[in-house]
């Protein structure tokens, strides 16, 4: 198809896909003359891909440009091609040397293993810190069962991932990771408002 | 004690006490002089609040400035109070007008009841629509465990807010809904980790 039908298609004015050509977000068409490109299924599913992370996903263009060089490098497993993504993707919380002690100890607690140097563990440490500066040191058991639902949670979001290509299993990995975060965020918030307003009943 | 025993305790320079002072984060000491002013155990701890919410907490000043004034808003009522420090606070996801179906359907299930206006569902639809457009729809069932999980943890997080007074209940809301989502983040990731080398285990 030609580049006025793919934006048709995909429901953005064809300026957005010369920006997402020209910042390398979506890769060239087939040329078929001097300045004709002719485009396929793959470039309509990466500009919905592309537009998430942008959009919704928070992403800068630069961010969603080291995300999808991710997607993007054959990779030479399952494993390596996720902690690459996950490298690739914009940190969790505070990344500052921080104390690694209380999230390596809350990681054993859950005979979990992750690689030293894995950004997240060091965004668990930096928000462990947030809260003890700001006077709410959290329990032990308190970080036990958070670790507890997110151990559920991490499990689910493996076995769910496709094997069936490498390539797909890192595009799985990357829109689950960046677009189920807000869900589960927003699932926390509006529990909390449930719970609430059972535990506090006279109380609107 | 004096401004410089403030920051010095706090370990910020005067100009960052000075500066949260201007900026109406802190309250103003006890004026004991034409340029002197006395400040207490309570602006310690505020200026620690501060500090968590600007830094870790990512929030801009203007938007820590709404949440610490929902935090000091004498409120009425415990559940009216987390509702205030809730729609202070920044959102957790895209904020458009969306089709909230999906989402009222997966409260219906959980059976938790929550505001018709509450931020958190629109975030929730927002979030669900744009999984959708990254050709990622998330099916029923694994909507429905992440709620499971969230709920365990908004039950948990309702239940250890302190009752004994109005101001410690929304302190305690703003903190910990702010610096406790990082916590959780990464523990997601870091479980997704730790499942990951499990699942593939040859694949390092």
């Amino acid at each position: 198809m030609q580049i006025s039908e793919l934006a048709r298609r995909a429901g953005v004015p064809v300026a957005t896909v010369k920006y997402y050509l020209r910042e390398g977000l979506l890769p060239p068409g087939e040329l078929t003359g001097a300045t004709r490109a002719r485009y396929g299924e793959e470039h309509l599913s990466r500009l919905g891909l592309v537009r998430a992370l942008l959009g919704p996903g928070g992403l800068s263009v630069a961010t969603a440009r080291a995300v999808l060089d991710a997607v993007d490098t054959p990779a030479t497993s399952v494993h390596q091609a996720l902690g690459a993504a996950h490298r690739a993707l914009p940190g969790v919380g505070p990344d500052a040397p921080a104390d690694l002690d209380q999230a390596r100890a809350l990681l054993r607690r859950q005979g979990w293993q992750v690689a030293e140097d894995s950004p997240a563990l060091r965004a668990l440490a930096g928000a462990l810190e947030a809260l003890r500066a700001a006077g709410s040191p959290p329990s032990e058991e308190l970080l036990d069962r958070y670790a507890e639902a997110a151990g559920r949670i991490g499990e689910q979001d493996v076995a769910a991932v496709p094997t069936g290509s490498l390539a797909d299993a890192v595009r799985f990995v990357v829109v689950n990771t960046v677009l189920l975060e807000p869900v589960l965020l927003a699932l926390r918030r509006l529990a909390q408002e449930d719970a609430s307003r059972r535990r506090f009943p006279g109380d609107r």
